[in-house]
């Protein structure tokens, strides 16, 4: 029996131990958005270093001027063996709209559904769960053959879900301590249930707020209405401008750095044998709702967008009051890719809010971070051994994929580690992350860190 | 010394007394459109009923679908006497946004600024202050006559601020027993500090509320972003086409039942020197926002409008959620002038949202009620015996005037009980009704109490 066939073996071993020391985890209360959450945040850090030491990975808690970083290091593989830096994030969203979950999202459970046993939790994908398989992995790797087979450092942080704030400056200011050969993010999605995937593409970031104001303070809407201006009515017509009648988003230069898909991306999308019709009816859906003339998968993995995630203005709560409100505000995001320039965006966006601004209102705005596209190099000796790796647990070839969400780590570590990194994770498209009854299957979370183990192993070589 | 003068010594006299009993009132968290203060809208029904009680008004608290009515009636005036029936309501808004309130709405106190003594709390002008106007001048006279020069009855209701659903029911099952010569509504406003006014002329109102639903769940924007069709968009795209660029309402057959302003009204109106730049300055604004061509006075006074009162959907806590939220609302109402039709516009406000519905999107509507504009007579004798009592009290000509606001109960009193109403209140247009830091002046109440004192002679002449 191999190395990597005994470590196999231990992790099928102590799954439920395993699973325990997840659900731990993810009683956590680790919401980084809101500030009332704070301390949890710090509770999820510490569990994590905790937990990282008792494995015999060196870990301590770092205070940032939001939620602490954790770092840890093994050193163990030698100065010959390769060094990675493995990374992921304790933090959560929040769970609003509490009503529609059908569990407390706080006490996880294994549930199971048409055969399938789903671990149900907020975090149980993102990233708690995903971020146990390689901590798993490893701690199996320790446990069997008393070492790692590359040198690590670990980082987790506890802002990713709240634009992290603090990790361009951690990165700045410990860029020595921190950089490896290259970083291993698990924060994505296997292609399929059988399939599993390294994302090569992702697309980036850009997160405004705006407060749009009027009059100074609320106002009867029978003693004012019409006289004076509504900031609703204004709000509403700067985002139902945001986008054509095609769906093109209408910010000036919004489309500069946007390259067309190649013919063989286009070929290679293809023959992934996506099922679009399978992909929005899971969401209710029918028909893909951006740009005219590109397929869902195209306007997910290929496309730049602009989204409305929240807006909000007047009286919200049950019944009716007649109100002009003083302020509304709305959150809004884009997706980019290419060489979209997120700053210059900003910008823009900014001045199309300012020209449509009417007599006696002013917008202000918040801004939530932002980062660019990403693409990884798709053809390195690094991404065929972990694709070799990943075959070999799930009995299929893994596929290199696009990714419509961002994850600005990996821009970050490219910008300011010089490091590239490779992108594995075990969602699945139905685990409605950020969503009420978030899930991560009971296969992805075992067969997750079984990968961990053989990627290792394979990486090492 | 005449009656009208010993009852007015009494009013005077007993100033701090008066304030005291209304005070208690406006400690009553009496929030009509909130569930979870019901409990405590009965408790201002009873109050209500006890102090009537007390006066020699032999009052009731009558249950009904939702808050309790508060009946009373006075026939000590005798046979041939005039029969009035006394409306206000003893509801009121809710107090959020409550972070700019510089006091507890529910702890009233007399604040001086600029030289003048405010009563500072919610419902401290609507209604509360200004239903207590006439309490205390009906004590005054029981106390020092014995009796009211009026056969009254009373009718408070709780349900003003929440689309009264039960009015409608309760004036038809009671007709026989509230129908009198006319009502008497204390719920408008002076026409400026110095001078008193008679309100003939109010905008209907009709509230609806609108629910998109796009997705069967909320969806991460990374994930779904630009596929996925987002309800904000389509809800924001429809809010935005309900005006065109003059400010006027793009509803299909809106305008039928609107008449122009004869050019008596016109000049009515502008020989009362409404000052349009003191009026919008007040208010933080510059310009009238309404149909281009109209003043603000016509905007507020004459013209219909379309105004959304509130919108939520989506993450709107703080920080940043990249979420695409299965569904977004509003809350829109529309204030109606001349013989607008409020069944027809609520038709062809849902049509208007149905028709612009892309694929895969619903609208479900909540139907928070209305009524007509209402004219009322303005050369009757009854108008101008008031005329003549309020002229006499403020030492200045009362004025006839238009209201913006909605008094739907004034529509109802004339469809169901067949009854004219006079709408005579002592509101200023700063008392910050429905908004943060709502007051009355202490001169609106001791001046208020005066005139219904003296009005009440009046028309008993």
């Amino acid at each position: 029996m191999s190395s990597v066939e005994r470590v196999l073996s231990d992790i099928d071993a102590n799954l439920d131990r395993s699973l325990a020391r997840l659900f731990s985890l993810l009683r956590i209360k680790s919401i980084s958005a809101d500030p009332h959450y704070k301390q949890d945040c710090r509770d999820a850090a510490e569990w994590c270093a905790r937990t990282l030491n008792e494995i015999g990975i060196e870990a301590g808690v770092r205070d940032t001027i939001g939620h602490p970083m954790v770092v840890g290091h093994y050193r163990g593989a030698g100065a010959g063996a390769p060094h990675v830096l493995f990374y992921g994030h304790y933090d959560v969203q929040p769970v609003d709209p509490i009503g529609l979950w059908e569990r407390d999202p706080f006490d996880p459970a294994i549930v199971e559904v048409n055969g399938e046993k789903r671990i149900v939790a907020r975090g149980a994908d993102d990233d708690k769960g995903q971020l146990m398989t390689f901590v798993e992995a490893a701690r199996s790797w320790m446990a069997v053959e008393g070492r790692l087979p590359v040198n690590v450092a670990v980082l987790f942080e506890g802002e990713e879900e709240s634009a992290s704030p603090s990790m361009v400056p951690f990165l700045t200011e410990n860029a020595e301590e921190l950089k490896a050969d290259y970083a291993l993010v698990c924060d994505t999605s296997m292609w399929n249930r059988e399939t599993p995937a390294i994302s090569v593409f992702l697309r980036g970031l850009l997160y405004e707020e705006v407060v749009v104001q009027a009059a100074s303070h609320d106002l009867h809407s029978g003693y004012y209405g019409s006289a004076a201006r509504n900031p609703i009515h204004v709000l509403t017509k700067i985002l139902a401008d945001l986008h054509d009648g095609n769906g093109r988003v209408t910010i000036p230069n919004f489309y500069d750095g946007v390259g067309d898909i190649t013919p063989e991306q286009k070929a290679q999308w293809a023959s992934l044998g996506f099922d679009q019709q399978a992909f929005l009816r899971e969401i209710g859906l029918s028909v893909p709702a951006g740009e005219t003339g590109y397929s869902a998968l195209e306007q997910v993995w290929a496309r730049p967008t602009a989204e409305v995630n929240g807006i909000v203005g007047g009286y919200v709560g049950e019944g009716a009051k007649t109100v002009i409100p003083a302020k509304a505000s709305a959150k809004v995001s884009f997706r980019l890719v290419g060489d979209q320039d997120p700053d210059e965006i900003r910008r823009n966006f900014r001045a199309f809010v300012a020209e449509r601004l009417p007599a006696d209102c002013k917008a202000s705005f918040l801004n939530h971070g932002g980062d660019r596209a990403v693409n990884q190099p798709s053809d390195s000796p690094l991404v065929r051994k972990a694709q070799q790796a990943l075959s070999d647990e799930w009995g299929r070839q893994a596929v290199l994929i696009g990714m419509g969400g961002s994850i600005p780590i990996v821009a970050q570590f490219k910008r300011i580690l010089g490091m590239d990194s490779l992108l594995i994770g075990f969602g699945l498209e139905d685990d409605r992350i950020h969503s009420p009854n978030e899930k991560y299957n009971l296969t992805s979370y075992h067969r997750g860190t079984r990968s961990w183990a053989r990627v290792l192993a394979a990486i090492a070589e």
